[in-house]
């Protein structure tokens, strides 16, 4: 049995092929990297539909009735699952919560046994965040052909559903894409949201990406993925239609990447003043939880061009765009 | 953003339309302080009506169907917490339990932020226990319009609930409130359960409410809220139709102000003897968990005038009672 | 009220009528001893129309609608509860998880007043799994008339739905216990799994039953019980039909019993070679989750032979089977 050789910290570029079926289809959901853009814009129509669901007295669809699907959390995350399991319920799935800690295997019990495990229970999806990145990957590599994967965030490789309901609510404040300056500010280092934001800005035809952070917190060679970078906030601002804000990882920042909070906030935090740089009609994003004082301040994030709000509620429509495509999928193949 | 201060222990008495809508329908349940005469009927009306769905075959009605509601608990609770969740479940509605720690603030989220978010994923309904008295208040007082918080009980303050499914117990034996004496027996300095039950009686025109402790667990000038103290048990158990004895909240006791539990027992344990000076067909009650041979002897809590059991079985019909009358009013005010 | 006495690590065995109603059904499901061979074949034949249900788009049978089914764990194990929670659900019952801590007590509450709470809230079924032989039995013996005890394993005494599994297991592929040598390899002693296989291949009429260990984790007078006794793997597996393998519950060795795992899995680790000597088509089963290279080699525990998997995919049918069969006959009751 393979053994998981997860230390390299970005695993190189995904084949298509593995997120897709021979037709063309969803069959898993890993990262954004690859992807068509016919297959992004998919989603996002796909979510419009969804978006309505919340409105009905009856918040719930019968797409996924009887469908099995497994919250497969290695690493906490409250809002994560929630979003999901809400999105999983609302189609009418059943959802098992498995949290597994890295450290502890289950009684020695090894990732791949696991699998095999849940997959003869039926499981028809695995929605799995894991500490290490291309981990997710891995797990999609070796599940039996009835099953799906949808990451939920891995390492700091890739958070491809969280960068889908960023789109979405791009969209529905600026519909063209190609006329559009974005702007990611913060942790673009560690942050796999940034990643996978940079990858369906590009696959959406984007007109201009910026990323604007301390040198420690740029990755090297970043231009290579279509970003123009600023040291700068308030050059990076100018003229920007849409602004994301990056949660600052604390927890993932080892040793000295960064000086006080403090510092960070006066160099890179956004408030209303630096907003103003912007365009006037500029909105502000941030996949939260927000670092009030922190990243940003607490006018900016309650203020009115803020759709933070916004994005976990389209959030959960997103989420069961891309389930239900993913498990519709599979009753494409067998017919 | 308003900081949250919730160092005052009892929260004054709130304004009854924080409760209620404009055309008098339940908005949400916070506290019995307030509520008038014919809500309190209406609930336990209400609930009756449910009490009969236990004995079908299928024990569930699709009033909250597609209703999505969190059990927000900030105190463990596994008895509260798992009668709402059955009475959600028993109303076909969906339900997320989330535990949240106090000194662990999630990944540093405001208690606001985190009610945002929920709000955002289309929560209809917070069921919030938390330490603090007044924090299920302050929550009611900054959610969205959409939302209905009940009280499941917040720090020394209120549990609304409990004292609703008490008050059903009680008028199952006893229709007449006003030919009642009610004696409540314990710790009413610490106890919100106590402080509700009160509210209720006396809001249901209670003949005579009594209270029975230790001088250092009687809050001082109880008698404001229309009860008689008496610090000799038998002396309050004389005549009572119905002895409600209180859980002696170990967790909650700092330093002196109680002797030993076997001392507390000799002088406030409710035993068959004692029983025996209240009315012949006296019931009796408690809120659970039982300490036995603290507050009460093994053979009153088994005996055949002990309805304990009977108060856990109607605390369904209740809690389900409140749910569906409050997410109701959200129709009412949308027609 | 009865103390819990279960030091005794073996209870005797149970009067059969304790699992059974009058008319003989399904009453509770403890333990296989003393249960009649026609209703192991009815539950097998129940399980083989569910172990279709995974085949269908919707996993669901509405047979339980409205049951509340309680998984009250009072020992950590997300496999079982997962596939007793799995079987519920897709018989569409409510499912409730307790995980219920033995050295804390919740909140000082006795084992009985949990029973009893739950039975209020009106539980119509307990899945059990509790580390002391006899508990489940002890809950049985004490639970409301309208509750069904299920025994999901408890301490080394029973657990009865595997061993219903592993004979499904068997069926399947051998459908004549008469004619088969099925040999169970390993730690004896501590095995509720074996115990209970024991007893379903002895009620089903297998032609020969075989343990092999070594002698330290083999119980005193096992051959009571109607097997064969083999210290050595090779002579023991000479032309079995069946090799069920146990985990070796490391959790559960105390001192000295074994030496090594390298030495445990040298003496009685099976691998392919040592396959050679049980027939060509014997089949390879372990109740997992399997320790690799310590009972069981890799190629042999993933090779052609292995019907582990298979093991569990047939647990949610069998136990389906159960939980259906056993709330069935309280409608039969009541006719």
């Amino acid at each position: 049995m393979a053994s998981i050789a997860l230390d390299q910290p970005f695993p190189g570029p995904l084949p298509a092929e593995t997120q897709l079926t021979s037709n063309g289809r969803l069959r898993h959901f890993l990262t954004i990297e690859g992807l068509p853009r016919n297959l992004l814009i998919d989603i996002l129509e796909t979510a419009e539909s969804f978006a309505w669901v919340k409105d009905q007295a009856v918040k719930k669809v019968p797409l996924l009735r009887g469908k099995t699907i497994v919250n497969l959390f290695f690493e906490a995350s409250t809002r994560t699952r929630t979003t999901f399991e809400l999105a999983a319920t609302r189609l009418s799935a059943d959802v098992l919560n498995l949290n597994i800690s890295t450290t502890a295997t289950i009684k020695g019990e090894s990732l791949l046994d696991t699998l095999r495990n849940l997959e003869a229970m039926h499981a028809d999806m695995f929605i799995v965040r894991h500490p290490d990145s291309g981990a997710v990957h891995f797990i999609a590599a070796h599940v039996a052909p009835h099953v799906t994967v949808i990451n939920a965030g891995d390492g700091r490789h890739a958070h491809p559903t969280q960068a889908m309901l960023d789109m979405f609510t791009i969209r529905r404040h600026k519909p063209n894409f190609e006329n559009l300056c974005v702007v990611i500010v913060g942790d673009i280092l560690h942050s796999r949201v940034a990643r996978s934001q940079i990858h369906a800005l590009n696959t959406l035809g984007t007109g201009e990406i910026r990323v604007v952070g301390p040198k420690t917190l740029i990755p090297a060679e970043v231009e290579n993925l279509g970003v123009t970078v600023f040291y700068d906030l308030e050059q990076g601002l100018r003229n920007a239609d849409v602004v994301i804000m990056l949660r600052l990882q604390k927890e993932r920042m080892q040793g000295a990447l960064l000086p006080s909070e403090n510092e960070y906030y006066r160099l890179y935090g956004l408030d209303s003043s630096r907003l103003g740089v912007a365009k006037t009609d500029a909105i502000v994003m941030h996949p939260g939880p927000i670092n009030r004082g922190v990243e940003i301040s607490s006018d900016v994030a309650d203020g009115s061009r803020s759709v933070i709000l916004e994005q976990v509620t389209y959030g959960i429509a997103v989420r069961m765009a891309v389930m239900s495509m993913a498990l519709g999928r599979i009753g494409d193949q067998r017919e």
